[in-house]
């Protein structure tokens, strides 16, 4: 199954997000990366699920790379695409993009399961499933 | 001398945002105070104050009240308004509001002063000033 | 009703409590005393009461005052007293000392209710008002 | 050249960790593990050497396994061991364990560097080198 259309977001960058170096710190980056994810899967669906069926979405696999350092006030273009990996697993490339640089400051491999509340595994339900194979066609 | 206008500041509430009893954590509000501060404020102008010139804001006080939870995915109105007071100090007033409410989730009364990078108090540059004068004219 | 000794929570300061002005970012005071607090009431028995009554403690009001900047690497010691006020409501008064100080690097009034799931308000569980009376004692 | 000898740091998970899935937000372990580190190299050291020779260290590539969701008042036992692999680069093996549990909730691989206030990769330099050629041998 090929990837989806690449989705836009972006996230500025204030006070919170960075550290005494003088840059942001680290694990923000997947703050942001989770931040885009609810914006391709749409939040308010997200929460329906959890709220009626018990159903949410977990990282089971993270893979990160900091190339380059992001400071206060400058905006991110987070890059998402995705694709289904099986029935149980979606697989997410996501990137942080500086105005005008010429490769992404940080880069990730995301694996998403989907679990029940009481941390089971389950197959990813069928209102998910329609969205992706929407994004991806 | 008179509050300035409401200037509205939207933040969307993410996992990140929530903990286990299923809202907003409560530091957090301090935060959107933050971010909707920043967008009040300039913060291209805060980068260059600090960077240039070496001075920040820091906030010297915060009185909060929570009167309600706020839920993943629910859509905050940051309602903010300031005023000078005296060379040193800006007053902020800061609202946090849901969709239908008839009173803010969160409110905060808040004391920003200016510092240099030896964290002296100094007094609120002209950059700064100028905005405020218009913001509350 | 007066307040209850003095209790120590110790924090040591790591980049992610930092921000790039070179000190602590000031809503993660708020996190501190929640530590702190959690340490006096027992956090096993915070969480039994969650699971098993469904009651947990929310914050209602917090005053701080924020006198000095705390830097990456130092060890602040979090200075906790409290009392009941009423059958709803505990008042804690915590501080932040940094080694050697004369006045706390910051300092807050936080009011505390107990709630249900649903957000109503609860009069304080036996277990609590046992151990907030001994430690007044 | 062998991974050093394992070091334990121990966290316990307070409202702030969690989100309202009910577990830990899984940026956060990404915190502990850093936290880990700075007691491993020391952050006295890291102190000085960030306000003496402006080094810090950047985390340059992170693979985390996420296994088990990590529950509020939990205490982890974070393992960590690292090595030196060349002038430039250390390899760090961090885990999450539960008390009882027979695999880590957590485990990662993190590639760390070191770097100038310039962001340009900087050698080791030599108090680091003797600490990790002594918790090595």
């Amino acid at each position: 199954m090929k990837m989806s259309k690449i989705f836009h977001h972006s996230v500025q960058i204030y006070y919170e997000d960075t550290d005494h170096s003088g840059v942001v710190y680290h694990p923000n980056f997947l703050k942001y990366f989770e931040r885009a994810r609810e914006h391709v899967i749409d939040s308010d669906l997200l929460a329906s699920l959890w709220k009626e069926q018990g159903l949410g979405f977990a990282v089971y696999k993270a893979n990160l790379i900091f190339q380059d350092g992001v400071e206060f006030a400058e905006i991110c273009d987070i890059r998402t695409s995705f694709k289904l990996d099986g029935k149980y697993k979606t697989l997410w490339r996501q990137e942080v993009w500086l105005d005008g640089a010429v490769k992404p400051a940080v880069y990730a491999d995301i694996e998403m399961v989907c679990m029940d509340k009481q941390k089971k595994l389950q197959p990813i339900p069928d209102e998910i499933m329609a969205l992706v194979l929407d994004a991806a066609s």
